[in-house]
């Protein structure tokens, strides 16, 4: 198979414009048009009680928009694909029936393992359309770490993109492991193995009675797991975080009302789609029944030529992802209406003045892998203010459809409260711990009751973050958790980075902690005590260079310190009982960046 | 008490400006701010589930939007009233509490009686917050089915409009029943009873800990029933829908979206508040965060003021309203956006050209009683179509949060079937009944479990309206299976024909209801109500050969109406929605056959 190119030719303008046919009509067994996108409900529902489910938005835009372009993707050179709402709901179907062809059943999870293209949306409908579980994972994890995730979440199935097969156990892609694995070539032609697995699914329907939709029921409990979707592991192993049928369905319509997503709309995936289910804006476009574009890399070059000629008028992104379009030599004001909605990490006043002098409407929200992505947002900030910037750049209010946070007192020792769940003054003063409850909370962690039971403490879910309450109800976040890193809108585990660096032979001691980045916001500044005999001492230089080639392929390459510093034993700051003083030494560090 | 007067200098522009403050603090025990609005929730509920409830929209626009205004009132003669979401978000409390302070408790039933007031919108918040259930009733009623509606319900209390307390049955008014009766004479002043009765609210939340919205707490079933709409009773006795949380809060957030609600939006409300519930707009509006102005009277100058100078951007209302609206001396073209929401019956292409010419744009939906109102929309017609007037009057597909609908066989006696429920063939053609399930279907029938079963004969609520189906899954409304005329073994659908007969331009209203005939059975009779200025007043004779003439080729020969009768506009009987009574009409047809 031919390597990946991420050519500036993928342009999104040459290919919005034309759209692929729809296939052939099936024979004429199939179900007339008028009934062909009816969601298959359990037989026995109460006549008042329907369970929610995020799929039924692909069904009512199949059926009252068929004609309307659903997936554009400018694709690979040489041209792209795209789907109109019926088009993409039949293929989204075959996906279901083909999984099923392959011999899964109901609750089994499939691995999804791909950059922002095609086969990934397909699965974000088709999984919990078969009634399975999808597992989709970031892109840029090490093969140790993907090979974690897929036996952690006992994976049945494996979707990946040709490119990133590599990532994969090597018995698991021999065909060794019990795992099946299905590769998209992403070229949407009758060759690529993942087009031969969509037809497989056709003809499993067509042998089953080629009922489509109407054989393919959907779940009876709504508060049944459609996704496990990973943390990135703030202490050691990542989490999987189980969501619900009735969780993405609440949260889709909170998206698309908070950022204004209407049958208009123009949505470019800027935002992975891995990351916690793209947000579930995948339900949010279904839900405003309006167009997806696809985008295979983070060209920015191309993000501009479509902002500028394909008329968007929506993405998401993480601030790094922002100060990249911001500081773009294409970047100038747009004379259309564009929106950007914001989250992964509290973005500046400056970069919020930035988009907006471009033209580029800001919404900021707020959330985290464990409550289906954002799910608080920065409202009616006063435009004439002087604080304004200041003020949009805090965390707002709760979503329409989740409960309000909390910012709870923390223990004595500084720690979050586990029992006592008591409010902290909402003085814009006081520092607490953010917890919440509600639809837009997970169920829970993927087979790991202790942390589940843990992060559920007092019956609320612990965020980890820290943040004030204002007197008028607004919270802002002041500090992740203490030892988390965002760097590029990927969250770093301090932890998991010592650990890797600990492994060293020639590491004695160590710390990480997050150093301010021009580009990426922030990277990992690691601060070493070589052991007493290595042969280091004096090669500093040398060292960071030797480290670093041994991190490589063990971490993630964003986790990878960006710095080394050697520093004597005393240099290291300790608290009385010997934990080393995180605190101080990003005070430290900070001066360094300046 | 002075009789009510509904003067035209009730401007709302002259109100609208200027709100009215909101009450003083009240004592350092209440909660902070930031807590003020939070809905208080049953204690031990999952972490992931918070039953849905309309009221959590109030809340959050109270804390969001606490300065907005919510509530407009021009009220009567001498001055209006209106409150920001944070003032009326603390009536709303004082409502509920005042509830509890009379001794009602969860699941009492409270009977409101009011034209479109503000107690009436306060109600419809505060109700279902003290986990009490709304029965808001047609002010148009006679006494003595108020009195059965007040015993059907088992009420123990009646807010009711001044204007509207002769309605009551005596024993009531005069305390000898066991109902409490609360007036409400509509001026906002301390000495009016409502307000004293708020104030009543407040005294007893003090007297319990002033602990205000924090304790309310909401239902933990989200299938409870929060309010019973009553049927207009066509056949016999009216029958009480139940309706439930859930149902609420996702009917209020289909109509939000299907009729574009945004934070911006001013809705007008022309739709009587009883009328099932408002269509669940009260909550639709609050979910939107915008503002609500009420309307004491039907007086189309206040409203084509209110049009053009008051920013008035929605507004629902029946056809016959509509009708009204376009055809008085104040209507023109407008140049702002104007969204009018019409349902209640279907309405004729020459009504929805009628509006359009106006700058009104039209969002026609279906629904009934059983339903939250509306629940389906007509969709996507194409602008450039000929037969885009016809589209549009169809009634589309079913609203965001809704199952489809289903159309189904009648028996071989051409009679609603109750168990083989049999789609009809999608060819525009076969005429079945319109059945559907799903979250936006009533509970059940209150305290009427034969006439649950009935309607829920199958698994499906059935409306007891025909229809066909289209090859696109859209649906249209033949007639109520009451309306269908049988004419020689010929169906004719009153509907066709009534939007036959509308086309014609000296029209400005029509009916058509079978008449007994001696050959044919039944034949269509026409009643007509002319358009102010035509030449065919006085010339009924001439009027009817021109419309017959007209009608020749557009429609069946046997659709004609055999009779067409000249009626003056208060002849023709309309029930309190607005909606002609065939019922009525029909007995008076059959007086002119004996």
């Amino acid at each position: 198979m031919p390597a990946q190119s991420n050519k500036p030719t993928e342009r999104l303008h040459q290919v919005s414009q034309h759209l692929q046919p729809s296939p052939p009509p099936r024979p004429s067994t199939r179900p007339p048009a008028a009934f062909r996108w009816r969601p298959a409900l359990p037989a026995d529902l109460p006549v008042w009680h329907t369970p929610l489910n995020p799929i039924t938005f692909l069904l009512k835009a199949a059926l009252i928009r068929p004609d309307h372009p659903a997936l554009v993707h400018p694709g690979r050179a040489g041209g792209g694909v795209s789907w109109t709402y019926s088009a993409w709901a039949e293929r989204v179907a075959q996906l279901a029936y083909a999984l099923r062809a392959r011999g899964l059943e109901e609750g089994d999870r499939v691995f999804v393992l791909g950059p922002n293209v095609p086969f990934v949306s397909d699965a974000l409908q088709a999984v919990p359309a078969a009634k399975m579980v999808l597992v989709v994972v970031n892109t840029r994890l090490s093969a140790p770490e993907i090979e974690f995730l897929v036996q952690d979440s006992g994976t049945k199935l494996i979707l990946v993109d040709e490119s990133l097969v590599h990532l994969l156990p090597e018995d698991v892609v021999a065909g060794g492991g019990k795992v099946q694995v299905v590769r998209c070539v992403d070229t949407g032609k009758a060759d690529d193995p993942y087009e031969q697995f969509l037809r497989e699914g056709a003809a499993y329907d067509q042998k089953l009675g080629g009922k489509e939709w109407a054989g393919l029921e959907f779940h009876r409990d709504e508060e049944s797991t459609i996704a496990i979707t990973y943390t990135s592991g703030t202490t050691s192993r990542p989490k999987g975080v189980e969501l619900t049928a009735r969780g993405c369905y609440l949260a889709a319509i909170a998206n698309a009302v908070e950022s204004r997503l209407t049958d208009n709309s123009i949505y470019l995936w800027t935002l992975p789609k891995f990351h916690v289910l793209g947000w579930c804006f995948p339900w949010s476009t279904t839900m405003a029944m309006c167009t997806q574009v696809c985008l295979r890399a983070m060209d920015y070059s191309v993000i501009w030529d479509a902002f500028l000629n394909d008329g968007i008028t929506h993405y998401n992104a993480a601030p790094t992802v922002q100060i990249a379009i911001v500081g773009h030599p294409k970047a100038r004001k747009l004379d259309r209406p564009l929106l950007a909605t914001i989250a992964g990490a509290a973005p500046t006043a400056t970069l919020i003045q930035q988009l907006e002098k471009l033209g580029i409407t800001v919404v900021h929200v707020y959330g985290t892998s464990e409550v289906y992505g954002p799910m608080t947002r920065t409202y009616y900030v006063d435009r004439a203010s002087p604080h304004y910037y200041r003020d949009m750049a805090k965390q707002g209010h709760a979503f329409l459809t989740a409960d309000d946070i909390r910012i709870v007192r923390l223990t004595p020792e500084g720690e979050p409260p586990t029992t006592d769940l008591t409010e902290t003054a909402p003085d814009g003063q006081e520092v607490g711990e953010i917890v919440l409850r509600g639809n837009l909370a997970m169920k829970r962690y993927f087979k790991n009751e202790e942390a589940t039971k843990k992060a559920f403490a007092g019956g609320h879910y612990h965020t980890g973050d820290l943040g004030i309450r204002y007197p008028d109800g607004t919270f802002a976040i002041v500090d992740r958790a203490k030892d988390f890193i965002i760097s590029g809108g990927e969250n770093i585990s301090s932890l998991a980075v010592e650990s890797a660096v600990a492994a060293h032979d020639d590491v004695f001691e160590c710390a990480v902690v997050g150093r301010a980045h021009e580009k990426w916001g922030e990277r990992p500044h690691a601060v070493v005590v070589l052991k007493p005999g290595s042969k280091w001492h004096g090669k500093h230089a040398e060292f960071e260079a030797d480290l670093k080639g041994a991190l490589r392929g063990k971490i993630s390459a964003f986790a990878i310190p960006e710095w080394v510093e050697v520093v004597k034993p005393e240099e290291l700051p300790k608290t009385s009982t010997g934990k080393i003083q995180k605190v101080a030494l990003r005070d430290r560090v900070k001066k360094l960046s300046q």
